[in-house]
C-alpha cells in the first residue's frame, strides 16, 4: 500500500488575514504524515505594484504579467509570503522548506503562447520532477510552494496556484495515495451559493454532471471542480474542498470529491 | 578522506552587474563537486526601499533594519535575487535550490541585543543544522543561500552574508574538506590597495600578524581576514579571496589563506 500524502492549497483569503493565516498554520502543523503546502499570492502583490506605480493591465478580467509585475510577484510570493509562512511553521516545529517551481528544478512550465491574448510571463506546467520532492518528504521536510515556476531557460513564470497543487498531487500519486485539499473562504461546494450551510458533502462524477445540468453550482466554482476531477482522473485519491476548518480533528462540513 | 566541498560567497558588486553575474553563474556552474553559493543583496534592496519611501536609518555607518526594511530585504534577497540566480543556474544544468536560513531550519540566529545600539531585525548566528543540507548535497542539489536567517520563533532576521558563508563552511567541515571562496571586486588581498596587481598570493597566520603590524592591509579588509581566520581556526581547510576569475580553470592571481 502506498503511504498517504496531503497536498493542501490555501488561497488569497487566508493569506490576507493574519489571524486566519496563524490559525491555518497551527492546524496545518498538526496534519499527520507527509504533506505539502501550496499558497496563492493574495492582494499583497497588487498593493506593492500600486505603491511602485506599476499599472495592472487586465484583458477579459485576467491580469497580464509584464516584466515589472513578474518582479513584484517573485518578490511577494517567493520572498515575503513564502518566508513568512516557512518561519512561522518552523516556530510550530514543522520543518518547512520554501520552494518555487524553479528550486531543485521541480516544476517546469512554458510561457503561455502569446496568441490570441498575450498574458505575459504566465506559465503552463509541462512536467513535475519528483525526485528531489520525494527525498524531501522522506526526510521529514514539509515543502511550501509559492505560485511560480520556471521554463528551464532562466525565466521565472507566474502560475496558477490551484494548478500547481493539482499537478504536484498528480505527479506524486505514483508513489503516494494523495489527498488534495482546496482551502478557500466557503465551507465547500454549495447547493445554494448564498447559503454557507448548504454544503454538498460528497460529489462524484455522476452527481457532478447532474449538478452542471441542473445549473446548481455557481459559475466561479465550475473551473475549480473541473480542476478537481482532472486530478481525480489522473490518480489523485480524493479531493476535499472547504474552509480551513476541514483540517480540524473534528472538522465542520466540507465537500469530498471522488470519481 | 573527507569529500571536498566549495562554499562560494559573492558580494553586491557581482549581483549589481548583470553581465558580471551571468559570467559568474557560468563559472560557478562548472565548479566540480558539491558546492554551495551564498549571495549578498547589493543595492537593490536600498533602491526598492527608496521607491517605497522607506527611510534608511544609519548609526555609525551601519544600517538599521526596521520592520519595513526587513520586509524589503526578504522580498529582494529571498525573492528577486535568489530566484533569479536559481532559475539562471537551472538553465546551466546546475540543480540549484534557493534557501534562506529558515528553510529546512538550517540556520538559527538570535536578534542582536538592542544595547548599546538597536540594529533592529539583525541576526547573529547561533547554530547551523546540517542534516537537510547534507541530504541536499548528497542528492546532487546545489544550495543557494540568501543572507537571511530565522530565530526559530517565527521571525526572519537580516544576517551578514560573509558570516553565513563562514558558518556554513565551519558546520560542514565535520563531514567535508571545505574550501571557502570570498568573491569580491578586488583580485585578492593587496599589499598596495591602489594597485590591483599587488595580490599577496598566500597568507598564513604568521604572515597575517606581520601584515597587521606593518599596517600593510587596508582597513576594509581587516574584518574580512578576521572572518577568514575564524573559519580556518574552526576546521575550514582553505579560504580563497579574489574576484570571480579565481573560479576559472586557469585562474588569475588571488589570495589563499591557510593556518
Amino acid at each position: 500500500m502506498k503511504p498517504s500524502l496531503s497536498v493542501i492549497k490555501i488561497g488569497g483569503n487566508v493569506i490576507e488575514n493574519q489571524t486566519e493565516l496563524n490559525r491555518f498554520l497551527k492546524l496545518f502543523a498538526t496534519v499527520e504524515g507527509p504533506k505539502i503546502l501550496v499558497h496563492g499570492g493574495g492582494k499583497k502583490a497588487t498593493r506593492l505594484g500600486e505603491k511602485l506605480g506599476i499599472k495592472t493591465t487586465m484583458v477579459n478580467g485576467r491580469r497580464i504579467t509584464d516584466k515589472d509585475s513578474l518582479e513584484v510577484a517573485v518578490m511577494v510570493y517567493a520572498g515575503l509570503i513564502n518566508k513568512s509562512i516557512v518561519s512561522q511553521l518552523q516556530a510550530q516545529d514543522c520543518n518547512a522548506i520554501g520552494l518555487s517551481g524553479a528550486d531543485a528544478g521541480i516544476i517546469q512550465a512554458v510561457k503561455r503562447p502569446s496568441a490570441p491574448i498575450d498574458f505575459g510571463f504566465v506559465g503552463d506546467i509541462v512536467s513535475v520532477h519528483t525526485n528531489a520532492l520525494r527525498t524531501f518528504l522522506s526526510s521529514g521536510l514539509v515543502p511550501v510552494f509559492c505560485a511560480l515556476t520556471h521554463d528551464e531557460k532562466g525565466q521565472m513564470l507566474n502560475t496558477n496556484a490551484d494548478t500547481i497543487a493539482s499537478e504536484l498531487a498528480i505527479a506524486l500519486s505514483r508513489d503516494y495515495s494523495t489527498t488534495l485539499y482546496y482551502c478557500f473562504e466557503k465551507s465547500g461546494v454549495l447547493s445554494d451559493v448564498s447559503n454557507d450551510h448548504s454544503v454538498i458533502p460528497h460529489i462524484n462524477k455522476q452527481t457532478y454532471y447532474s449538478l452542471i445540468k441542473e445549473q446548481t453550482i455557481g459559475e466561479g466554482m465550475l473551473p475549480k471542480l473541473e480542476n478537481c476531477f482532472h486530478a481525480l482522473d489522473h490518480s489523485v485519491h480524493k479531493v476535499c474542498v472547504g474552509n480551513i476548518n476541514m483540517l480540524q480533528t473534528k472538522p465542520s462540513p466540507f465537500t469530498t470529491l471522488t470519481l
